[in-house]
């Protein structure tokens, strides 16, 4: 796992609610429909590249983003992105959540004016949620308020919220034109501790059982409840311990045991599409 | 089956059309959470009783409900609620919107200040969707653009688009308060034409070694992938013949092979809420 904790800050947590519950009050903006997602998303532009609350999305920019009027709202969160981080190289700070939903294991490209490595996406939840998980390669994280992640978007991550239950969080981008370390993003370099312990969860055996069971899904799977056995698939790496990625594997397996050309080669080209080599372009930006 | 074609017009294309997009740039309103819901909703106040756009809520009123802000965005179907039916009983019009969606079968019980048989709620596709499609009871319908079906909320039904193709309808509202006949929610008598042949789904055999193997789905169910497989279960209706209701019973014995019994009493939990006989006000309104 590339990912991994790059500081941590105390959160008021007083002050704190005051932005959350401001956050929750506005309308989900419409996003483009994606079809590998489930569930209830939302995500709210703080600071930008026009500075427009309804711009949602992520561009190169010479110098700062600028705020807009969502960090108005959540005045305790845009403190923190002005004194916390360096706000000279905040791209892009958005407020997230993520309810009874899930982004499938995949894979992120960036295809604009720098290499993938001169971006360095930030990642902090802001409400303990005992059900919401990210995972990245063949681990899994249950994140923190307060813990600063770096996430690897190059390995296949996913994340979950199983429960009902809010799970706000702040992701804050930079971008490099150079060679850079990673205590550059902060204001000051005592944020900057990368020796803490994550909590990672402790998932059961995967056996060779529980495995056949899952391809034996394959008895069921029709072009109607294709993605609903994907998303059944996908959700098991979060309790035993495989490596996400292994989704594919047994989803293409059922797709052969129901005898399916057109199945397995839709299910061949999801796999490219989430974890392959796709040409760039195809996929534009993270979904954390 | 109970639900019914009450009469049909005919669209004028051109300006559907233009309504029909300036509908779908309207963002979408936020709406409550429903667990048992999945993909994209869309719901539009184009006449309701308050005459504001964002209110959803049906409300009993005297007289008519008032257009709002969207019924000006929308002229056409304006025009079709002033002329084809009367609008002087017009309780609420709504212009919805389902895009890789489903509500699994469920009955809608209304508890307002009326009998359930003093709701008329007429329901009428704007687009043509071949992948879209309505069910009750025993019967798969699929909806042709122009009919006006009376929907029977009483019985278990259910809705569905399994495309990620636009299919926008309009669903128009009566109450009475006494004894009525159907031809009443017309402006014209003419508009009234109970005799039209619906498009009834003809639907594969459903088999034991189908039901079989759905059961054995028991075989991985776990509180994870409740609902994915739930949603499974729900689709096969509209394939298969055999009637929507049998969902639950072939969900609660798969709880059952799985021997996990607080699953089993979950599941018997979802199927009395879905389609059992409710205390009133446990579900208030209809999703059609």
């Amino acid at each position: 796992m590339r990912s991994h904790i790059v500081g941590k800050v105390e959160l008021d947590r007083a002050r704190l609610q005051q932005d959350l519950e401001a956050l929750a009050a506005i309308p989900r903006v419409e996003e483009e429909y994606d079809e590998f997602s489930s569930g209830y998303w939302k995500n709210l532009s703080l600071w930008n590249s026009s500075g427009e609350a309804d711009d949602t999305m992520y561009r190169d920019i010479q110098g700062a983003a600028k705020p807009t009027a969502h960090a108005t709202k959540a005045p305790y969160l845009d403190e923190l992105i002005r004194t916390v981080f360096d706000p000279k190289i905040v791209k892009m700070a958005r407020a997230r959540n993520l309810v009874d939903a899930m982004v499938i294991p995949h894979r992120d490209f960036i295809e604009l004016d720098k290499d993938n490595d001169q971006y360095f996406r930030t990642f902090m939840v802001l409400e303990d949620n005992e059900s919401a998980f990210h995972s990245d390669d063949d681990t899994v994280i249950h994140m923190h308020p307060g813990e600063i992640w770096y996430l690897d978007a190059a390995a296949p991550h996913s994340a979950v919220n199983f429960s009902s239950n809010s799970r706000q969080s702040l992701c804050v981008d930079f971008a490099f034109d150079g060679p850079f370390t990673e205590d550059q993003i902060f204001s000051e370099k005592s944020f900057y501790q990368p020796a803490l312990k994550p909590d990672i969860v402790a998932r059961k055996p995967f056996t060779d059982e529980h495995r056949n069971k899952l391809v034996r899904l394959g008895e069921v799977i029709d072009k109607d409840n294709f993605k609903d056995i994907l998303f059944l698939m996908s959700r098991v790496h979060y309790r035993y311990d495989v490596p996400a990625a292994e989704t594919y594997t047994w989803f293409i397996e059922a797709c052969h045991l129901a005898d399916d050309a057109t199945l397995v080669a839709r299910a061949e080209g999801v796999r490219d599409y989430m974890i392959g080599q796709r040409a760039l372009g195809e996929r534009l930006l993270a979904v954390a």
